[in-house]
């Protein structure tokens, strides 16, 4: 490809225009998700509690943005006064429960339409990473900490509000933390704010601005499809557990071990604690 | 009624001053409320953690304001800056858990002071909801979503705290959602916040802001009195039943089973993952 | 001692310096009651779920400004803008957690070390309290009892937060309330909070601030380390006794069984209910 055609269309990724298709999309898998989430027993439980189901499916739908505002000392509500994207929100979620012979759940189910729908959240996931650092950039230009944190929980918040939105249908499950097990798209949250946080404050990416967003919008894009169609899960395993080895503890755990010292004499007496 | 003084009483009770009788009114509901949901425990609970007896009652008093006031990012403990209105809700806590035996408790509960009290405390509710959706119209003009939510919230408040309020206390029943099962405090809030929407931003509702203002509270109180006089627990009832048949998948359901198709089809299938 | 001498030291203790050593201390602890918790898993934990340690280990450090700013309407996340404090922080929690042959635990808990930064955290906590006092007054310079709210939550920030705390590490412990059973360092914080509003706001106490100020350090520094070496645990305990007894019921519940009414009547009748 040539690269100043290359060029132009990261420019032109860059200012894409979100509402109404993306939002669509965004919409479309949120409510998916929720579907999926209450399983077998979806189809009663939207029947029976339209209300709690509308509310859990706007909490995931909005949660990048209620969750950011609200540490941020932001009105947690005023990502819903952008009323058109409300009532994308609210027909796509009708479509999904409420379609006759469950038509609509069918057709979004729909390979297809699911793998287009993805393409499509992934390209505004990055939008929202990028306009989460940067407003967070805005507010505090020196706290590189709190720009990616924000940047992260715009650009996969239902992960961080799957207690509330649970808890909302009156499930709880204290267990699934995030942060326990971050999913992938936490992981590639943080990747692509830290990228961004680099590429505004420091020197160190040269390339121009529209080409770093749009190499995170593929790497978003491709390990989505990739999931979807190859069933690869993680590319980040391997870092991980390279940096859990060199960092917290894995290599001086090992030799604490064959040295017989440390982490061997303390195991015996917290299992005598255990007893 | 001469409808000239009708309107001059609804013009008398929307400028009704709520300070301190109505106050004292609220509290004393609250504080019953919380002394009802400690069970056959409460006095023995009051004697052993009063400080999170005092907490929990005085989050239930406020707890409209603070939920909507950390939605629309203004300070949760903004309401307890009013000191005078705290004081009473204190004196009134002390009064129902602690006086000498239980003589609170007992002039509290009887029939006619308990009538008095849910009656001003339905008058204070409608003015709540009315500030609440007003208070929401100037920060957000156009997001009636947000109005009605922030109408309801400042009308029923201590319905969605009731979670962290038992928290506070250390209990914690996660399935007590009020979304879930809304009472008829929330359905009346939720019809309350439309109304007044309606009236403010629309041209639909012809009547004087005073009639519309003094519908709402004959309405509030008129019902609030048929639930604890003759038994009467929600009047919503029929029209949840209809909308959910008509919009909620209830007809369609209905024929697809009849036909044999969509549900149907579903149903074995879910059953056997239950498996 | 000269009282000279002495109005000069209570003048230098005001003005000490926090950044770095006091925060390096305050960290050192937190991250130490953090791994206790975690109770015989902790290095396991820490091994397997190095983000959630982090991310509950920060919560803990930063618990009493986030809290209060959360309260205040004010960011959330205000406290991680200092930037060298957070890299203090982390720096403590790795050393705590990763060191080779757990050696920055090993000194960390070497009785010594573990009584200076004891002592040091005491003098901060009297700063951080005074500090949100005065905050909140600024604010709100009518509402005494915001002022001791949030004086108790910057004094012990991290008692409040500590289900969050857990729930991040994946645990849940509703009845682990701080309001059901408050901690001593909880009611320090509330007496030295409302010795700082009458210092303040009222003309009550005749001694130059510096003292008052001087003043508090000593009675939490003192009770600290009574409670370290000596194993003194909660000096408030007779006087919660003598306030219970004299204004939450005590004395009258008693004379009510002696005469034979109220509770007495009460509880058998609670007794079948719970039956």
């Amino acid at each position: 490809m040539d690269p100043e055609a290359f060029l132009d269309m990261a420019n032109q990724v860059i200012k894409l225009k979100m509402f109404p298709y993306f939002d669509i999309a965004h919409s479309l898998l949120c409510a998916l998700a929720v579907r999926e989430d209450l399983g077998p027993g979806a189809i009663a439980f939207s029947r029976k509690h339209p209300l709690a189901c509308w509310l859990s499916t706007m909490l995931v739908i909005f949660a990048g943005g209620m969750v950011a505002n609200g540490l941020l000392g932001e009105p947690v509500l005023a990502p819903l006064k952008n009323s058109p994207q409300l009532y994308v929100a609210t027909i796509v979620w009708y479509i999904v429960f409420y379609t006759p012979l469950d038509i609509g759940y069918q057709v979004a189910k729909f390979l297809p339409v699911k793998v287009i729908a993805c393409a499509m959240k992934e390209i505004y996931r990055c939008k929202k990473i990028h306009d989460g650092v940067s407003h967070a950039a805005k507010l505090y230009p020196n706290a590189y900490v709190i720009m990616i944190i924000i940047g992260t929980l715009k650009g996969n918040g239902a992960g961080f509000t799957k207690l509330i939105e649970r808890l909302i249908r009156g499930a709880w499950t204290p267990t699934a933390m995030e942060f326990m097990q971050p999913t992938f798209y936490t992981k590639a949250s943080v990747v692509a704010s830290i990228i961004f946080v680099l590429d505004k404050k420091t020197e160190l990416i040269s390339a121009p601005h529209a080409l770093v967003y749009f190499g995170i919008v593929i790497f978003l894009v491709y390990f989505k499809l990739s999931s979807i169609l190859l069933g690869i899960h993680d590319p980040f395993v391997p870092f991980e557990n390279l940096s859990c080895a060199l960092f917290f503890g894995g290599i001086w755990d090992s030799l604490a071990k064959i040295v017989g010292r440390g982490q061997a004499k303390e195991e015996p007496k917290d299992a005598k604690k255990l007893n």
